[in-house]
């Protein structure tokens, strides 16, 4: 199964947190903080939007960070993706 | 009995709950979490919708992923169905 | 007395809630839910309302569902009706 | 003197609550439930307001319901008034 | 020195609250209520404001009424002064 | 160092606030009561701002009043300026 | 690794606060008064945001005045940096 986004959505798939501090000391669960880098999986077909015209400027395979709060997340044979809409994403990491 | 949407409204129907974890535990009503993935039941036509012409993108029978709080849950012949607007479809499943 | 709604706006009856569950029990008013169907006792002429013209699709006589916390209720005559903008009406019931 | 209403205002004049019950009961002011119907006083010039060409639908002297939290109320020589838009006119009493 | 308004501002005085109530009693400050009629000090020149052209439509000398909660009272001088903006003029009295 | 404002932003420095009553006291910091009034020390080229042809109106060196709770303060070299846009300045003072 | 930045936004990195006050007492990180000062480290290439054509006002190097709540944070490489739209910068400092 896959996720097609509609419009101008984003499917992407949060890195994972580094499981060390910088110190060496492992952190549980709790205590990462959640990244906000994440991985482009699916990238929508753009085209009129609530009414205005969107061009996708993003691509599938793109590290990207993203809007803190935006997003959906969705769980889809038990792997969790964040729906965002491209104007959610605010920067491409290269 | 069926529902005929107007403008950009999509009727949903959630898909069931699986009723059992990955450990094979059945869960009772209360402790099943809220899936957001639904069938398209019925599609509105389109068209102009407060002022922006908006085309329909979504199919019946497809399977969806909705935006969580979205939607008005409506119920029919004792069945119960979730009208949302297009724009609160993220992502087809497929 | 009838009421002849302006612009985008539609007169709504509601429904009279089933009086019994489907166990038979009789409810009284309280626990009757209120229900969202509605049927058409008046449209508005349409046109342009807040800059944006308007086509009414709904038409008297058809059962309509509307959005729960719509709408301005009126009292004309002992008779209580709804009054939404057509953009409030989610499906018709066929 | 006389309100004479700018852009898409219109100048109404609550209609007298009933001082009674249907059962007779004569009702003191506090009891008696504020109504939404009025009469149209004067009606404003329409043209472009907020930048959307307005028309107005409304005459002097018809019976209106218009929405129950829109307005503001006027007192001018010991009179009451509400000074709407006609946006929130919702109906014309016939 | 004078306040010259930008846009569609308009400069209002409010008029003086009247001494006495219908029955003559005098009342102090407090219990005055504020009116909401004043006087067109200063009217802006109109133009394009918020990507919208606007046309005045007061004229200085004019008694109107104006939204109860809008504006910014502005001392000048030792006089108080309303700046609003046409919009929130609901009405001319003549 | 000098603000160069982007679009129709406008560095505003503020009057000094009266440090005497009209009855003569002199006012402690605290008492003293804000003023709205303030110069104009740059102004924005205008141009198109979120979508909108913005003319500038004001000029360097005049006195304005603005929107009490508009824009934000910025202090440079130890000076405190306000930078607003130039739709919360109400008035000139002339 | 470097931030690219998308549509209107642009990618700030803060001046360092100073570390002492004009008395020349040295102050600890939680008294230090957050500067709103920062200097623009990449650019977006601007083009239809929300509908809406921006062009790029503001290059790489320049020091600028952002709006004190605006943007987002972002830790990359251990270097934090913030991530604001164009129109939240208020003014160059030159």
């Amino acid at each position: 199964m896959k996720l097609v986004p509609l419009g101008d959505r984003v499917v992407l798939k949060q890195c994972e947190a580094e499981e060390k501090t910088k110190s060496g000391i492992i952190l549980a669960g709790q205590a990462k903080e959640k990244p906000q880098e994440a991985e482009v999986i699916a990238v929508g077909p753009g085209g009129v939007v609530d009414g205005k015209e969107v061009t996708m400027q993003v691509a599938v395979g793109q590290k990207v960070i993203y809007s803190k709060y935006a997003g959906t997340e969705v769980k889809l044979d038990g792997e969790e993706y964040i729906i965002v809409r491209q104007n959610d994403i605010l920067a491409v990491v290269e």
